[in-house]
């Protein structure tokens, strides 16, 4: 019988790295103890929600999508902001992405806490890596090791924030997707920072995903539709 | 010349403890280089908002109002979800009290970081407190002490959660109240869980705050309106 230490919840952005960490929690905790979240926060590419609902459809784990207008009130990234364009540049005054958007990770997770909370889930599950991180730190992994404090510490419950590709390249993380069997799914996914399918194979996550690919030797199925 | 170094932002939710708090940064960190904000976040009592602004004009200081749809869509508390009454009861399951909801504030002050982030802001000032925290366990000190890490750690910026209240009694508050000149602004504050104007006296949040005021042997202003 499983208990709630047993079920875990995915955060799925509809991306392949989210995406490959939903095969590992099903491998990992079984395909009746995972369930997946998704946050509708205002993306400009909204594509990213209908990407993520596919994608756990053919994975047969639940998809709930929670609704966060506060980054668009905050406004000033390019993600969410139409006064932003999207680019690989860096914010001049910050030095980071022109991309990152402050807090999202730890919201993102704080949020899927409080919904495991309600829900009996003890294990969260994010594809961050700091191999290829981009530039973001909230991906790091001493960012995730304080969140998963925190968020024990004030829920009074005991969370354990799952990493599967933190230390991975693009490269080990297409290897590891082969592996679960996560490669056909990999066709439902969403990565280009331009919101084009097929992607636009110009912008910083374009090329990232495609190196990863390549170097892995395996043939991308998202190039296909 | 004041630096982002000076800047603070105080979490206002139009109760007595934010309003403490909002003084005392005032105090702190002089007038010039402190703002508010607040969270709407779906709350039944939508008193508290404008208790909040009418503070902050007082005061004289800027506040800003953000929304946040989260926690409406989470549903499962007494302050938010409409089911759920508001009582002094604790929820079976988690023994924690039906106010409780879950991540709120972790969810404020990540939210407040990400604001600050923006704006020059590096001190983060909240009003909760672990003497008669009412059995929320993300009012404790670890809990903001980890809180303090992951967001320091993840906009990669130096932030500084304060807790002025942390370890005062609802009298020493009262007492810090009147020692920095915002007795008068208590006046326009809101505490009662049943939302009423005047206070409705008999719900855990009015007795504490009685109490308090009782102890340090001040009159309650709120009581004259």
């Amino acid at each position: 019988m499983s208990t709630d230490r047993d079920k875990a919840l995915v955060v799925l952005s509809g991306g392949q790295d989210s995406t490959t960490c939903l095969y590992w929690a099903i491998d990992r905790f079984g395909p009746a103890n995972v369930s997946s979240i998704t946050f509708d926060y205002g993306q400009k590419h909204r594509i990213e929600l209908e990407c993520a609902r596919e994608v756990a459809t053919v994975a047969g784990v639940p998809n709930v999508c929670l609704p966060i207008d506060t980054f668009a009130a905050l406004g000033g990234d390019a993600l969410t902001d139409t006064a932003v364009p999207v680019s690989n540049g860096v914010d001049e005054e910050t030095e980071l992405p022109v991309t990152f958007v402050a807090g999202r990770n730890l919201i993102f997770l704080t949020f899927a806490a409080a919904y495991a909370y309600r829900h009996g889930a003890r294990h969260l599950v994010t594809g961050v890596a700091q191999t290829d991180y981009s530039g973001y730190p909230d991906c790091r992994e001493e960012t995730m090791a304080a969140l998963q404090l925190a968020i024990t510490l004030g829920m009074d419950r005991e969370f354990t924030i799952h990493t599967p590709l933190m230390h991975r390249t693009k490269k080990e993380t297409v290897d590891l997707a082969v592996q679960l069997g996560a490669l056909e799914a990999m066709a439902l996914t969403h990565t280009c920072y331009n919101g084009q399918r097929p992607p636009c194979g110009e912008c910083q996550a374009c090329r990232l995903r495609a190196r990863g690919f390549a170097e892995a030797g395996v043939h991308d199925p998202l190039l296909d539709i």
